[in-house]
């Protein structure tokens, strides 16, 4: 379910490994490089009006779907960009990752189309259902006991161990770049929108979109979007550094990032017009919205971008406005609970 | 919620308006002036793909997804076909149709684009979720007690009164020439395909699709599907000549015809490889396989064609199989429900 991958720097301390990973911020050509990598491997998906969204708010909507993109999220581009960038002697000895959600199962599926072996971390009490999905795609998984064990530390352990290459969940240049390639459709297809939102947990898909958003649409607004109880990203932004909090509690499971990361964040800062905040009542309207007259479902995450677009709809009346569907990974009883009720 | 408009012929007798409508059956030239005269209007929805289907069952499956078509189902195409089709005196006059599905709707809506005043005849019991969605694209509503009134009686008497056009559900060659644009679209964008499944009810999409296949790929196998508690398409097509049942009880209340029409049923025999039936057990399967999978929500009756060809795969292997969503417009309490039980 977990769309950005909170549970991926759900830990108190900025992560260790973005410096580790990459010593340099992606800029727009890596952004063009992962679409071509990209061509004929990841769904190209749908642009998709909604003729009653617009008419509600006097805007002109386009909805970039994710939530259509292969494994069910647009965290596919990034992990199959970060993997298929790899040398040789990478590829061979394989992949890690660390993660419950979206971006395990990014990764599993990457990895195996790209023939590579994919080692997931992920906790004993993990779903089931993430479990299972992360193997059928062929990922190896590792559990760990998240109350006696140290994530961070046994990912580090078996990559040393096992020579594995890490893929952080958001703060590599390959990964956001790949994540850019979504907006980057959205322009080509589309034109310089009027504004752009993108939900925002640790900043990949939100870094990648501005650096689409700098080449083809300067002008564009962009807008990253939050839950109401894990605003990290705005305080960051409003104190000029990365802003830590605790775990947040909110049905946008992949949001539930505690921190932007170091690639992430000078990126978003140069670029982005704010980061605002929605709550979960607003994304349960918005899930039902997305069922009921789109026929999409969208997971909680997904539904940041349109619900703080809907919101915002008064100030861009009569203009072009994109919103990123991030994803669609939402257990169908828990669904069914959501839209069902009310 | 009715994709197919099962009430709009569920009398005992077949219809007489038929006849009345026009004398000739449409051709493929009908179909391409119907995708002229959409062109820009409708949405050309989206084909997609599910590498999960095609692994399951090592069929290529391409999805036309109608779903995500204005007023979410395909009912758009024959209605607003049928409609720009008219001449200036009659589209003066207003049009008029009876059902309480997604034909009313799509009238409604084809006819205010088009500054037509659309009529539309429901029982008076008819869910208030429907009146509200047919009043909302603009049609004037004619509520009649299902227990004591005529409907056809109504409507001809109305139309008569009033010199209104009435356009029948699916018994009319602009609306078949309409519904056949999606195959078509299918078709230009895919090729031809060894074998596309189309659910049935009165038989306009079948009949469509079945003109857009003989044009563009006269091998591919065209199959109808019905549910299993209506199979009067699959005792005609038997019999040769048209079967009418009592009302079936389904899920599919798209699907719940008593007959074929008089211009489908010629055209679907000359051409349809055969017509199979699903069980309402497939058609929770099936909606619960493209919630989770592939993000989309689909009405029982739209899953009428992806049952069937689910049921099928192991006589497709390895061929490239189309199959036509019909349409999404379920209540959102049913479809949690459905999807969220077992």
């Amino acid at each position: 379910m977990a769309a950005l991958d909170a549970a991926d720097s759900a830990s108190a301390q900025p992560p260790t490994f973005a410096v580790e990973a990459a010593g340099r911020l992606p800029d727009y050509d890596a952004v063009r490089r992962a679409a071509a990598r990209l061509d004929g491997v990841a769904h190209r998906t749908p642009v998709l009006r909604s003729a009653t969204a617009d008419a509600r708010s006097g805007v002109q909507f386009f909805f970039k779907c994710e939530n259509l993109q292969r494994m069910g999220a647009f965290k596919f581009r990034g992990a199959y960009n970060a993997i298929a960038a790899l040398d040789d002697a990478q590829r061979r000895n394989g992949v890690i990752a660390f993660s419950s959600g979206n971006h395990a199962q990014a990764i599993a599926l990457a990895a195996r189309l790209l023939g590579v072996s994919a080692t997931i971390v992920m906790p004993s009490d993990a779903p089931a259902a993430k479990r299972a999905a992360t193997a059928g795609y062929g990922g190896e998984i590792v559990e760990y006991d998240r109350f006696s064990e140290d994530r961070e530390a046994l990912t580090k352990r078996l990559a040393r161990e096992r020579g594995l290459t890490l893929i952080p969940p958001y703060d590599h240049p390959d990964v956001i770049a790949g994540q850019g390639t979504a907006a980057l459709e959205l322009f080509e297809e589309h034109g310089p929108l009027d504004a752009l939102f993108v939900c925002l947990g640790g900043g990949g898909l939100l870094a990648g979109s501005v650096l689409a958003a700098e080449a083809l649409a300067p002008g564009c607004a962009v807008y990253g979007v939050e839950p109401q109880a894990g605003n990290d990203g705005q305080q960051s932004l409003r104190a000029g550094r990365i802003v830590t909090i605790p775990v947040p509690k909110t049905l946008a499971d992949g949001a539930m990032t505690t921190h932007l990361g170091e690639l992430t964040f000078p990126i978003i800062r140069r670029h982005v017009r704010d980061i605002v905040t929605v709550s979960d009542e607003q994304l349960v309207d918005a899930m039902r919205f997305f069922a009921e007259r789109m026929k999409l479902v969208v997971e909680p995450t997904g539904c940041l971008a349109a619900a703080a677009a809907f919101e915002a709809a008064a100030e861009w009346r009569g203009r072009r406005v994109g919103v990123l569907l991030s994803g669609g990974n939402v257990d169908l009883a828990a669904y069914a609970r959501l839209i069902g009720g009310g």
